[in-house]
């Protein structure tokens, strides 16, 4: 292989299914690579966790493969280093050195990102790097560029995610047939859609850590994992699903993430979304964020979340941005974080809630029921009842209140005598 | 007003809805878009043509306003010009002059990126300045940024866009209540969403010269607005949009570009899509830009494409962009056109029609009118019969074949005994 002054030269951290399409591309495109750099990419190292494994026909020789990450990190030949291993350790600290050490990094460990992105961000400002990381959320959709840049000239309210497929195929999957989450995660684990233990995406631990990215960019405040609030999709049953159609909504697995004044509320947890919004009709394994700033108003952005290739995809495109950086000698727009915004506690968030009850049908009940709610100030926007004979249900919307407002109502309901059952209680996003 | 040293001076070309816009802004975020940027963004001079004109009450001096723009331009203390006056010239000797003497421009201005984007382009390269023109194509929605630069590392096939508001509500319109073109028209001038001359609007002038802009970002290559086919929406009767909505499709003004091999084919024309289809469910006056790429597969980017603050929310992200890179010395990755591609004849481009039409009600019809197709070589899709009686209607959709094939398909079928009329002729897009 013949060596040019000017080649860009990249390590490679990991070799699974996104790092082989990274080699992959690397390989099929790098004439236009090159042209869109202004010089060569080239691989000059791989670093896998074990050298004997079978990894499909790779163009890359195979002495490019090597166990040991840090030492080809610490080459002195090395410019950038992309990581798709994934996880907090030992990875944190291969990059927090290639970063001190003035190596720019692409990565796409939203978990790493999301529990510590401060120490990456603080090691890129010290050794002077670009730290990119357009693959930890979202996949393909090129999302946190548009976030850092280009609407830094406007001020984003609120940012509302479908930003983990596997639960979206889920939702969607309960949506068109009626299934219970049971069967439909069995579907899903059956097409690949889910792995094998799912409780990283089905319990939104995946949807969390993305969103806590999501909101320190849109909000130029540091917000880790720990910090968002987290509902996974396990509880939703065919009777949420059944009552959200008859509203002429579905059920989303939403990370949201909202500023008021000096604070921040970021949250991830299934609610019922109206039909005609535009996040509605994202379906399978898709992902959408829904933007909203105060001059651009309402944007959205949609694609695959996730997939080798589709990774791949914005890795790439973030190498090219730090490939020509190292040419030209300029670097990106540093974390900004001068915002520093309180992170408001769950209870505090303001939301909707709709509630539907199994209730004694005789006189007084919605009375009763009504008082419940104006004892904690949750204000009802609609009531429907339906049913007759033994029981009724009665069907409530509230308008916004204080979490902890609703969530102590609904408490007070379930020991209230005329309220039998409570069939189904979700958050109701999207159109306030 | 104090001068910082580190201030990035700012004139500002045009104040307008979009430039008074971008003076409120600046104002009313000064604090937020200093942090952003790292020093404060001071606007030093407005041109405008007549100074008395009532602009409402803005943040500013009345000093800075100025009808002499050349000579703003060429103050030693301007860093930055922002253009929002639109239209070819006087704008492109100015903006070429700002360019050369290494002033960053920031404009709004599709025609003439259109028609002469690469004057502009050269001149950036001459003096060492960025060219950033986000706001030329659908509004607020960041788009031209992720086509620059985060699909880099991909291969983009196809763009396929709604990018213009006016007809996009028209279209809307017409397939909501059934009214003809003209009761649309009228509906949207009422409303404000249409120009008292709507010539540039309906007739695809406007979505052409933004065709121009992504077909050239999005394929490295140079494409004029010239180069773009381009067929109005005057022309849709309320029989076309029942035949769509009969085939479960909507009809829209659609911007394509696509590429194969060498070449680059960049047609407006309105076409019928599913309603299954992300760009379906567009409505009103949003835009909304369909990508798919080798590797990211679809994306989709969805917002408002017009109005004074969403268009002035992506004249300050790129600011933000250009303001940083004055500081710190840098600049944006160049035009780039490595791939000069040749321009594909709409005759060429691989298109697919829905033909409806009204047809004598007896034996050998269908035989007839499928012959014509074979004889150029169209293969058909799908045929529907309905109606009995004196007359009949055939719907035919073919499959893909090159556009003079199918035109010339029509046009013999115009002419055939058995064909009384056609009901209605329209390109099919968005399942292939």
């Amino acid at each position: 292989m013949i060596s040019d002054a000017r080649a860009v030269r990249v390590a490679l951290l990991g070799c699974g299914t996104v790092g082989s399409e990274v080699v992959r591309l690397l390989h099929e495109q790098a004439e236009d690579l090159t042209a869109r750099v202004g010089a060569p990419l080239e691989l000059v190292g791989i670093a896998v966790r074990r050298l004997g494994r079978d990894r499909g026909p790779l163009p890359v020789p195979a002495h490019l493969f090597t166990t040991d990450a840090l030492g080809l990190i610490k080459r002195d030949d090395v410019d950038v280093v992309i990581e798709v291993i994934g996880g907090i350790e030992p990875v944190r600290g291969w990059l927090v050195e290639a970063l001190r050490s003035g190596k720019s990094v692409v990565t796409a460990n939203k978990a790493l990102l999301a529990e510590d992105g401060g120490a990456l961000h603080d090691a890129a400002a010290e050794g002077g790097a670009d730290l990119y990381f357009e693959a930890a959320v979202a996949g393909a959709i090129p999302l946190l560029r548009p976030l850092r840049e280009s609407l830094h000239g406007d001020r984003i309210t609120r940012v509302t995610g479908i930003v983990n497929g596997t639960t979206n195929f889920i939702l969607s999957s309960m949506d068109a047939s009626g299934a219970g989450f049971a069967e439909a995660l069995e579907e899903a684990t059956a097409l690949g859609y889910a792995e094998a233990d799912p409780t990283a995406d089905v319990e939104g631990f995946d949807a969390a850590a993305k969103a806590a990215i999501l909101a320190s960019l849109a909000f130029h405040t540091r917000v880790r994992a720990e910090d968002v609030y987290r509902e996974g999709i396990t509880e939703v049953t065919a009777a949420d699903v059944a009552s959200a159609k008859a509203m002429g909504a579905t059920i989303k697995l939403l990370c949201l993430a909202q500023r008021d004044n000096d604070a921040v509320s970021v949250r991830v947890h299934p609610a019922m979304i109206p039909r005609s919004h535009p996040l509605a009709g994202v379906g399978d394994a898709f992902n959408a964020v829904f933007v909203e700033a105060e001059a651009a108003g309402q944007l959205m952005f949609y694609g695959r979340g996730a997939g080798g290739a589709p990774t791949a995809s914005a890795v790439l495109g973030d190498l090219v941005a730090v490939a020509r950086h190292r040419l030209t000698g300029s670097r990106s727009a540093p974390e900004s974080v001068y915002a520093d915004l309180r992170i408001r506690p769950m209870g505090e968030a303001l939301t909707r809630y709709h509630v539907s009850l199994d209730v004694a049908d005789r006189a007084g009940v919605l009375a009763g029921v009504a008082s419940v709610f104006a004892r904690h100030d949750v204000s009802i926007a609609t009531v429907r009842q339906s049913g007759r004979g033994a029981g009724a249900t009665l069907v409530i919307v509230t308008h916004v209140a204080p979490d902890a407002a609703l969530a102590a109502t609904v408490e007070e309901l379930r020991s209230l005598d005329i309220v039998r059952s409570i069939v189904s209680v979700l958050r109701v996003e999207g159109d306030s």
